[in-house]
């Protein structure tokens, strides 16, 4: 069939919006329309040619929530008809990490996910008898994808699909830290470096879940307010008040009890660690830094009982987990709406890019 | 009272055997008779001159058993002929760190502890009118102390002196890592990087819990021997094996579940975080590094489902746990006796820093 998407041509070129050819499912597979998808970090990470692992021409995309409209042999789960967040963490539930109890990080497609193809190997979109890359297994910049049973996580039919393509990634990333991550408790205090979308998001689930102090970072003065509506109770602008980490120890009496990185910067990373709380306190890695960089501390830090631990998709596993976030907003215990600044034709696409750039956007949301 | 002690006049000089004189407990304080005491890194490290927080003059020593003697006014959990341990890490069961149900670190006397005096501020130490300081709340190179009663374990009468000193600090700081604080389970692979006293009681504790893989790595090749005694299963030298990342990873299929750093050194700390399983893996810091010395790894590594942790005591409540470890020792749990390959007398005590620092010892005991 044909179908519409932003094609990825090259790193550093605006997106290209084309009808391209996809192949219908094969066994495993099931073919989705997309509805809507966000544009995220990741995605213009990857289009900016910064990340080592960028793969071209592709079609990114890897936010989105939709219908199936098909399902290949020995699919069992789904069927036409049912809304789908697809999940560039899928959850096969019989590997060795998805039996582990212990992550959410199944790897049983992890390797050709990573290559831009299908499980078998091969692409299901092409362009003039070329094939086009598949991104992070979802492609959602397509309004028709395939995807693998696996990968798809069935959500209630009645959410929102401009506002649950959301928990395809931003709010499930920054919620799932909290909970299923840090597994922060009623009465503990937060901090957390950076208010953008995760931040937010961050913030959310530690009022959701009870936490006394939440702290906000962020040298945005203009993000003070939005973070206040979003459960942050004290908010700290390094250019403004100092050391962060002293002035984070004095608010909680020698520090928090949880701590979260949503920037990808090693150096605000150590500050998280380090004004975590003497004895128990865990700091948690969510942002992406820069190729090669490293963090670093004095083991003493560890040694005295701080944690140093990271999160990917919110240690949320896909199929379980989303489909409970989605339940959550739709009950009014999320705020994703006022998250969601701009909303956009496929054809704008390249326009929430640059609302992203210039920091003016928290969210943009493609409507097909 | 006089009571015979090892007296460390400066940094980097032998320790002078000489009677010094002891005031009695005050309230909330406890007189022992010290009857044994191991001889340990730490107070070599201080001896040294390398520790940063070192006081001279002072009366080392940190792992003793001993007999109650006398306790003073308020003290109502003991009483004279009560077998103990002395706590270089207390537990007042009533401080913020104690109620936390997170952490052993009790600060309540950490201060004055760190500026070897007793809570109330002065020593109970002197020699010809002028004070000697106190070490780690327990200076058990000398044969009669006072102490805290929150700084001393109560155990049971049966245990020899003469090996369980040794659970004062060496063997709770290995046993304890495994139980308390990575809380290793049956069928865990485990990676232990140093083979000395605390290595050699995590193989000990590991094993005990039913772990499968026990890797002990040591750059000498005459620990092999002990170690396998000990519960390590596989032995990797670095000099003879290459990258010790690579051989323990395919040695387990993808790394070890837990990882154990018993060196100091954070070159090895680095490697016992990568060494780890992607997704659950854990990896304990219990060495101690060189002031100033940082560790460092890719963050990649964290949010890829790595932890990074450490253990202080074992991570051990010392009034609670240890009495438990002594009776592990007495139900013939844990081996004790093949770690204790010198007994010595305190006029030999210097020889006992010799034999250490030429690496001959496991453990040295002085016996009053």
């Amino acid at each position: 069939m044909k179908t519409k998407a932003a094609i990825a041509w090259k790193a550093g070129a605006p997106l290209e919006v084309a009808d391209v050819e996809l192949e219908g499912p094969r066994a495993g597979e099931v073919l989705v329309e997309v509805k809507a998808t966000g544009i995220c970090h990741t995605d213009y990470y990857t289009l900016s040619g910064t990340d080592p692992e960028g793969i071209f021409p592709s079609i990114l995309g890897h936010e989105g929530a939709g219908i199936v409209l098909e399902t290949g042999p020995q699919v069992s789960s789904l069927r036409p008809g049912d809304h789908v967040i697809p999940l560039y963490t899928p959850e096969c539930r019989q590997c060795k990490f998805c039996l582990s109890r212990k992550t959410n990080l199944c790897q049983a497609i992890r390797a050709t996910q990573g290559r831009g193809v299908m499980p078998d190997g091969t692409s299901r979109f092409s362009l003039d008898g070329k094939p086009l890359f598949h991104y992070m297994g979802t492609s959602t910049f397509s309004n028709h994808i395939v995807v693998p049973e696996i990968a798809l996580a069935k959500i209630r039919p009645d959410a929102p699909f401009d506002k649950v393509c959301y928990i395809g990634c931003g709010v499930t990333t920054g919620v799932g830290a909290v909970l299923f991550t840090a597994k922060v408790e009623a009465g503990a205090n937060v901090a957390i470096f950076g208010l953008g979308g995760i931040g937010l998001n961050v913030a959310q689930a530690a009022r959701m879940v009870g936490a006394d102090k939440i702290i906000g970072i962020d040298l945005n003065p203009a993000r003070e307010d939005i973070a206040r509506r979003f459960g942050v109770t004290h908010f700290i602008n390094p250019q403004q008040d100092g050391n962060v980490v002293d002035a984070i120890v004095q608010l909680t009496d020698g520090g928090v009890d949880y701590s979260f990185e949503c920037i990808g910067n090693t150096i605000t990373m150590r500050q998280a660690l380090e004004c975590c709380h003497k004895g128990w306190g865990v700091s948690v890695i969510i942002g992406v830094a820069g190729a090669g960089e490293e963090i670093r501390t004095r083991p003493f830090q560890l040694v005295t009982g701080r944690m140093w631990k990271g999160s990917a998709f919110g240690g949320a596993r896909g199929r379980t987990d989303v489909p409970k976030i989605v339940d959550w907003y739709m009950q009014g215990k999320l705020d994703i709406d006022s998250l969601i600044t701009h909303r956009l034709s496929l054809d704008q696409i390249n326009d929430g890019f640059d609302l992203m750039k210039r920091g003016e956007s928290i969210r943009s949301v493609v409507l097909y």
